[in-house]
């Protein structure tokens, strides 16, 4: 294998291993020492693949967002029906699977320090811009319309469902299977005000 | 004025001075030695206040709840229709205004720390039930029963929008207008659909 290929894969993996320190512990457990020791290495180590703090951080959202991306691509190239896919991609997004509900807790930890950290900022606006587009395409393949409004509200709902189940212990507990059901619902509104049929 | 007025004066405003930098800065801002600098005194002062870091987070939490549910209620005594007077507290409940902008910074950086801490968690879970509560009466008041799963949509809808317009870099950018004005509408239909008229 090429040194540059493992250097990548090195670095994703430390990503992710990054990820799943903030799942479990917040944005303040992830420090250059606390993954060298989580991904057992030196934490000069760390430094060769990030230069500094904000690097790693960057590096640990996109790696939630890309694993959520390609599973997201995945269902559509798997499902035929315009709405069939839209609601796919929509459950998708919410917390209510162990991989996705990880990564709710990962975004939740970056949404608290967006406001004081420019870069993550820009990061995040970015992949809400990348997420939108993805809808708006489905969207527009299922009522043949560019429904920026339809699009809003969608994404309205998941984050505002998704953020009280991703508050929950578990994406199994009563209380999040209660809001996962309100959400669909919900969710299926929207759809069905667009004109989007099954 | 007797000395514990005193005490629970100055612990509030140091629980306000320390909302603000969490507000700015984010979460890891929030330590004993920062606040001290930020209030003018002492660390020593500080722990005299909060016994620990976990106390002095939880002060700052309540004092920005606090803060909005006394906006709220005063709302709710100044406005007669049920239907205003909801309309009214979920406008308060939206990143619109400086000061309800600032407490949704505040909240985004608890959110984020939820995952990892039980008493965050439990002071968490213990707002939103309080919130919940006081739309069931405001909905209950306009339409005569207990919605609860109309109650969960608003919630969800001014938690979806209120996260991405509190993501912007101010309330008065466009972005943060039009997601201020999709939402409204959004509310709007809720209510007209829960039979809930002007």
């Amino acid at each position: 294998m090429p040194k540059n290929v493992d250097h990548e894969k090195r670095r994703a993996q430390l990503a992710e291993t990054g990820s799943t320190l903030v799942a479990e512990e917040g944005l303040e457990a992830a420090t250059m020492r606390r993954l060298a020791a989580a991904a057992g290495c030196t934490t000069g180590l760390v430094t060769h693949y990030f230069s500094n703090r904000e690097q790693m951080l960057l590096a640990m959202l996109r790696s939630v967002h890309d694993a959520a991306a390609a599973r997201m691509l995945a269902i559509i190239s798997s499902t035929s029906s315009p709405r069939a896919q839209l609601e796919a991609v929509l459950r998708e997004s919410l917390p209510l699977k162990t991989a996705s509900f990880r990564e709710w807790r990962v975004w939740l930890a970056f949404w608290g320090a967006v406001p004081s950290s420019a870069a993550l900022a820009a990061e995040h606006k970015l992949r809400y811009a990348e997420w939108r587009q993805l809808l708006l395409v489905l969207v527009k393949n299922a009522c043949g319309a560019e429904e920026q409004t339809v699009v809003t509200r969608l994404m309205a709902l998941v984050d505002g469902f998704g953020l009280q189940i991703a508050m929950c212990t578990s994406p199994r507990t009563a209380e999040a299977r209660v809001l996962h059901e309100e959400c669909l619902l919900a969710l299926g509104e929207v759809l069905d005000a667009a004109g989007i049929a099954d």
